[in-house]
């Protein structure tokens, strides 16, 4: 007997006061001592909480199962089985001390909202579909998006990249000791999908700083990495007059500022940031011949950004010229955006403004699993404000009414797309 | 019977002609294999250095005896024992990977004058010492100056430093070892001296740029280090965008470029040196939340030092201020400068004019013994071109004839003042 709307938004209500508290539980897996979360990829933690969620969909009537790399998956079956499925989640690891909300955010989310669905209205026309990813963040492995890239193609059990963690264990010993792997009872976890949408904090400031609750993301960025090093001359600090210098340090500084300037001048979404320096011998009292420094560089627009990186080259080209410098470029990592579904971030557009939720729409600077799904189905993504925009850390935080505002969202679209 | 001018000047060409081949001996007591020495105190090498050239002074007919910190003296007694005694020398220790020609110059050079001196002229009239000074370097214990300290007071090995070197073993289990120290059969090294010249590589390019033979020194710099830190805020480098960072490094940049620009507009002899920097975490997609840096700056002129050392400081927090930034200031070295004495410097400059020797006065942006001693009695430095200006490597390298000009120079000044 179908509910009436007063029932449902009852228990959408009961379902909305859920969604913080588990957060909470599902923390439990992984504790740190500091307040936050390290739960890396086949680590105990890891399988007591992919397996406390499995229980949890059992539980709610979704029908769980794995995949031989470990992602876990709260089947709801759909009346119309010949309709491409629609999926929804996020990962389950952690960066090593991070916090309680990337990843477990969009999986608890996405548990919580098929289990309301089902009870609400039965079951939906198209198969829905919450995952739980084994990997994103690339924390115990070099390696990331190493779920959704087992569901996509980009990865496959059957060939493990040949990987350590900092103890010297492999991939294929880690998989195995989980439970996973290609010789476990489990099948492969590639398959085509629909839709995928996640729920996920912004990590980041702009929401909170611009008073909105909901960014529907137009894209995630692309991004270059790229090691600069300037050589000049290495010489005694005390008995080296100013003039006669040829100081790698000074010269890098000229060229951090001029990053920070041409970057500025470029404006939004372009960022470009100098994280780490290291001068060579890097002591007091000798002047450094040798300076290197990183650059990470995102943009939107690939064409944008391919502009702005040549051009930043020039500009540091010419310091370089000018004083008499060496400068040495090398891309170490190139990875083109991807956009999100136009249609998907209209649909969400729209809840939001119906719901009267201040919203904007706006690209992630961050890497998600939606960019590995994002090349093979359309896909979204829902952000909600992060305090301080601070992530990866123990003090990651997000109100429990601003996670309810994106779960809402989340689950009106899924009802309206999927039932 | 007294030797002819032609006589004693061909003695004096035997003497030159010895230098560079001593040079070379010397630096086979802790040779490098990559054509350096590595000769810290108190270690075998140094042991078997000291005695070697403690062999070859009495061979040569001076008084040779050691101190309790392992200073070596080769004494020429004079016939007027109550005139203040003229002592040379350098220090017999080296940096890790260090020259040949750093201190051993001095040492060797001192050891031939004085046996020059004897054999061409007899005993002087007051008391000529050359001194293979222990320890200057401060590269095996946190410690420098430790052999001239020992003999003006500074330091005495009835109190010896707590101080261990990079294999834990102390100051008291090495010079114990050495076969040195408060127990040894040797007097303390202090005693007052009438004056000190120190014959030495200038470790700078000023002279070889100059196309000179000897430096005349004026003084030794005085020296401020200070340990700058910049906070900021640390924010994700793909989700904060620029207009919204407080990005300690990039404003540590800005410093770093004022500290060239206002040292540049000092003009000499003001030197100001970044040398290292840190930023934290120093990660290529984090934003550095807090940023280090070191500064060295010198200037002979200790009123000068200080006035350019406030308004920098000034400058940088005007430049924190406006970014918002926090900056924290620490002086962790404060050394005066040591003027060399005004008559020698005369002299030296004499001698150098009647033997047409090109040569300049100028500052020594390096700390030497000589300051040690210039603080006790009349002092002088002269330097001689260093290649390229490099120093403390294997690389450092002056010509035999540029060797000799500042032996003749030593030569002379000793024998005019002491004969």
């Amino acid at each position: 007997m179908a509910k009436t709307t007063a029932q449902t938004s009852a228990l959408l209500e009961q379902y909305c006061d859920q969604l913080h508290p588990m957060l909470e539980w599902l923390a439990h897996y992984g504790a740190d001592p500091q307040g936050g979360v390290s739960r890396l990829l086949y680590t105990p933690e890891w399988v007591q909480a992919q397996k406390a969620l499995a229980q949890y969909m059992t539980k709610h009537g979704l029908d769980a199962f794995y995949d031989q790399a470990g992602n876990l998956t709260g089947r709801l079956i759909g009346t119309a089985p010949e309709l491409p499925t629609i999926a929804t989640g996020s990962h389950i690891d952690t960066v090593i001390m991070g916090g309680k909300y990337d990843g477990a955010y969009g999986v608890v989310a996405g548990v919580l909202a098929l289990a309301y669905l089902k009870e609400a209205y039965g079951p939906p026309k198209r198969t829905l579909e919450a995952l739980s990813l084994a990997e994103e963040e690339g924390s115990r492995f070099p390696l990331t998006y190493w779920g959704s890239g087992n569901i996509t193609g980009k990865y496959d059990v059957s060939e493990l990249p040949h990987v350590q963690d900092r103890d010297g264990i492999t991939l294929a010993e880690a998989i195995e000791q989980a439970g996973f792997g290609a010789n476990s009872p489990y099948t492969s976890g590639r398959r085509s999908l629909g839709a995928y949408i996640e729920l996920h904090i912004e990590q980041g400031c702009v929401l909170e700083r611009s008073q909105q609750q909901i960014g529907v993301v137009t894209g995630i960025v692309g991004q270059r990495r790229i090691e600069v090093r300037v050589t000049g001359e290495s010489n005694h600090a005390g008995t080296t007059p100013m003039g006669w210098r040829s100081d790698s340090l000074a010269c890098a500084a000229e060229m951090i500022t001029a990053v920070r300037r041409s970057a500025l001048a470029a404006g939004d979404p372009l960022v470009a940031t100098v994280g780490n320096i290291q001068p060579y011998p890097g002591v007091s009292n000798v002047i450094a011949g040798e300076t290197m420094f990183t650059l990470d560089i995102r943009h939107l627009d690939h064409i944008l950004l391919d502009q702005y990186t040549e051009q930043l080259r020039s500009e540091l080209a010419a310091i370089a010229d000018r004083e008499g410098m060496t400068l040495f470029w090398q891309e170490n990592l190139r990875a083109e955006p991807v956009l999100m579904n136009p249609d998907m971030i209209q649909e969400l557009q729209q809840i939001c403004e119906e719901n009267s939720m201040p919203s904007r729409q706006m690209p992630s600077g961050a890497g998600h699993d939606a960019q590995i799904f994002g090349m093979m189905c359309p896909s979204a993504m829902i952000f909600v404000p992060s305090r301080d925009g601070i992530s990866h850390n123990p003090l990651e935080y997000t109100a429990p009414e601003e996670l309810v505002q994106g779960f809402r969202v989340l689950t009106q679209w899924l009802y309206q797309t999927a039932y």
